[in-house]
């Protein structure tokens, strides 16, 4: 496990709660030994190891700068410790390019994939919708969507979907519309044996209508974080509401604890942990900003991700399916 | 002014609205007399014409077939309207595609403009964003990129705003950030004299960092319909919350005037009208299923554009710049 904005300040705390409600669970931190070390006093917890880095990437590190300077750092060993079978999966809130240098070059692709794609769970009417690309691939080809299709499905699946609904994001429901690229990827998609639904648009996201929504990485990150910017703004302007005036303060009161219950869900820190999928071994990118709850959700995630063994239901389902794609 | 989903019900409601109150304003309404004559009872109102249609496009329609399919139907007069120099705008609540391919034949696209670009406000923390495009371009060029950041940056500059502040829209705020194609638009606007402010992030948009925001019409349309997708179920999971037993129906009471006064502003009706920027006249394309009220935003939009002499703008000001490029 490896670093973020607010490095062991955060990590440490998120890393001592995991340890406390999973027994079964060990965890090799790796960053600043001299940082670290003062957070957990004179004794290291039990199923604790600090790994000693020589330094830390810049969180928005660029992959060339990973794979040049990478060496040593936190990311690096982190990565390294999954691949030499220390550890099972690698969580970091550092920079997604520099995870995805570091990941494709230390852990391998997956055979059968050709690009990794970043997966998230965003709450919806029914539970919650899993998106991906979210900005891991600007450009894709339709060979690629399908295979993140697949990738997304083998996720869901494990998370107790029994024939998750799989879909491609478009401008709108019918085979004619969208470009060469998506009617590709669908046309290929029916063949599969995955439950493929069709096309979607954006609105159908947050209605639940499908488990698993796909689309390039552009879009997926810009359809996120704009999704992250207005839910701020409906809180804030929430806010506002609830304390305009005498009559308002005393309903805001009472209608609070209702509120907070339902609008619970759709607090982003329960959602972080996002899978980094189609590596060799399971690699979670948390947010950068992330708090100690919110790390402690990513920490899960890995640990059921690996649980699962997600990149070897994927390899296997890759392999079926490219068998028949190619007949 | 033609159609929408519901037809003459709504737009001869909406249509009477708009002519009561603005005096100076006249409307061609273009559609099955048959339908519309009912609606207005013996006699025609003043500064109300009804142009008779043979038949009116599926508001689905492919460009393809409002080309070949499209003479005589309400979409097609209602621009024949607007190209003979009759009216001096147009409104229609039908298929955007077909807008698009009836809008480039009878009424022409500016010099300079290779694609017309839809582009609509966005409720934001300060007031709004205009986002363009919407789905009339699912693939640009950084041509058509900074065409677009031109287009809006004219269209938001008649609305008032002195010297609106123009981004592109990215996965990052770094130069490094993004595709080939958003890199070069970037580095284009840089060196016009428009208020380019760089690349701006999803989230960004909602928090009003700027006037105009501007991506390709794939990105643009499913942030949009995303968006609208995430305030609908915000809504309904604060009325559910609201009346999630005694005390929250009690405080639902008192706080519901100043919520709805807040929230109001977030109404997508008040929102109805999104110019389609680039043609040589004004075109506003109305939501398919758009209110009486809904729709007569969209007609305001349209008079107020017309008014504002845009298509005329951008043109000159296109004119200006690709001289600059080009030198």
């Amino acid at each position: 496990m490896h670093g973020g904005d607010f490095g062991p300040a955060v990590t440490v705390p998120a890393a001592l709660d995991v340890l406390a409600s999973r027994p079964d669970v060990e965890i090799l931190l790796c960053g600043m030994a001299e940082d670290i070390q003062p957070l957990l006093g004179r004794t290291t917890p039990d199923r604790l190891t600090i790994i000693a880095a020589s330094h830390a990437l810049a969180s928005d590190a660029r992959p060339v700068e990973a794979l040049r300077r990478g060496r040593g750092s936190s990311l690096w060993l982190a990565m390294e410790q999954v691949s030499s079978g220390r550890a099972h999966a690698c969580v970091s809130a550092g920079s997604t390019a520099a995870m995805l240098a570091l990941g494709v070059k230390l852990l391998g692709m997956l055979a059968g994939i050709e690009r990794p794609a970043l997966m998230s769970r965003i709450p919806s009417a029914s539970g919650h919708t899993s998106l991906l690309d979210l900005g891991a691939n600007l450009n894709v080809s339709a060979n690629q969507l399908v295979q993140f299709a697949i990738m997304g499905s083998v996720a869901s699946a494990v998370e107790g979907n029994v024939r998750p609904s799989v879909a491609l994001l478009n401008v709108g429901h019918e085979d004619s519309k969208g470009d060469a690229v998506v009617k590709e990827a669908h046309a290929m998609l029916k063949e599969l044996p995955i439950n493929y639904t069709g096309f979607i648009e954006g609105h159908d996201i947050f209605a639940g209508k499908v488990n698993v929504a796909v689309c390039d990485g552009f879009s997926g990150n810009l359809i996120l974080k704009s999704g992250e910017g207005l839910a701020k703004m409906y809180f804030r302007q929430l806010d506002l509401a609830l304390h305009s005036g005498v009559l308002a303060r005393l309903g805001g009161v009472l209608v609070r604890p209702s509120l907070e219950q339902i609008l619970a869900r759709f607090e982003p820190s329960k959602h972080n942990g996002a899978p980094l999928l189609g590596l060799r071994s399971v690699v979670v990118k948390s947010h950068g900003n992330a708090n100690r709850e919110a790390l402690g959700h990513a920490i899960d995630e890995a640990v059921e991700k690996a649980r699962q063994q997600v990149p070897k239901s994927i390899e296997s389902m890759i392999q079926d399916y490219s068998i028949e794609v190619d007949a």
